[in-house]
């Protein structure tokens, strides 16, 4: 495992601070689908994303989701390790979308280094800030932004994540990364269709005017 | 100023390091109405609140608001200095609720600080993750929760912080708080007031039946 190009704060650690985590991380892979982390009551630790795709969501009570991030390569996942800030107080659920291999800090190991070493809280600040913005951005999505522009951007956000413009995903799946409700995610689509944007097939939402598209994202 | 007593970390800073905070803050006054930092184009400092209510909260392009949380005596606000994180990229405005009172610790001062010091670094990492908090509690509620369950508990709140039952609020900033616009929240008073939850005149909400009315809140 290659720590400076997956930790971009290890060159700024001591060298025993290096040894240290040299010494406990371990390397995980994740197929597919799987839980990686549910809740507060776990807190496996600090997760460097080597490869893959992983879904940072929240539940309702009812079991309704919203998608509040994406970690993809080279995206460091704090919140499997919240329990080394003690003022987090909200759980989010991790799912690997892709096959994913992960490399793991412990998180004791993580809070030890972290309590002693200003650059390591320092780059811990920098990472929950950038998870905070995302948030923050989609509160500002659900609050201002009509649902058409909502899915726009959505799919558009898909189509760059899978490099295709046939996104293979359910409209049930599409309203669990938008917080909605099946019916309100499949009378839209069949808006776009009619409007000429996407043709849609079962399991596949194909997107036919991608600048069309985009432009309705942006308005 | 005692800043042990509005400075949890204070007692953990080394001489040295207190003495530059000594040396550099200073405090202000803000009157009830103003508008204390408005998005990141200002860097003023980390606010430690003296006494009073402030308000934080984002606006759309087209003025609406939402209130993400309010900072009450004893609170510190760090996005009053954001430019101290580089992944922060969003904009919070704030304002003084109630005439309040705030000691200033530059942000620059702050900065090179935190960047050697662990402890203080740590208790950034705190702050910011009590933030994070309010603002995953709001996209909760946002999300899953009910317009009707969303005003009750809004009321509430407000009476507890107020201390009163009689609310001197006008509907357009009840709207302003929670994100909708002043006829919606107009409309749910006026069911509240047809149940016997509260009676409504000119300016002022009055909670009649605080029990019923936390209830909803709490369903």
């Amino acid at each position: 495992m290659n720590f400076s190009e997956f930790f971009p704060v290890w060159d700024k650690l001591k060298i025993e601070e290096r040894e240290k985590i040299k010494a406990s991380a371990f390397d995980r892979t994740f197929r597919k689908g799987t839980l990686l982390h549910r809740g507060s009551d776990e807190c496996t630790g600090l997760l460097l994303i080597r490869s893959g795709q992983i879904r940072a969501y929240t539940t309702s009570p009812d079991g309704k989701e919203i998608t509040l991030y994406r970690l993809l390569e080279r995206d460091i996942c704090l919140f499997s390790a919240s329990c080394i800030i003690n003022s987090l107080s909200f759980d989010i659920t991790l799912s690997a979308e892709k096959n994913s291999e992960v490399t793991v800090i412990p998180a004791d190991v993580y809070k030890k280094l972290m309590n002693e070493s200003a650059p390591l809280a320092n780059f811990t600040n920098e990472i929950m800030a950038s998870r905070f913005s995302d948030v923050m951005w989609l509160i500002e999505q659900i609050m201002w932004k009509s649902f058409d522009k909502r899915l726009a951007a959505f799919l558009i956000e898909e189509s760059n994540i899978e490099e295709s413009l046939t996104l293979k995903i359910t409209h049930e799946a599409v309203g669990n990364h938008m917080g909605s409700p099946r019916e309100v995610v499949t009378r839209m689509l069949k808006y776009f269709a009619d409007e000429g944007l996407v043709t849609l097939s079962r399991g596949t939402i194909a997107i036919t005017d991608p600048q069309r598209l985009n432009s309705l994202a942006l308005s």
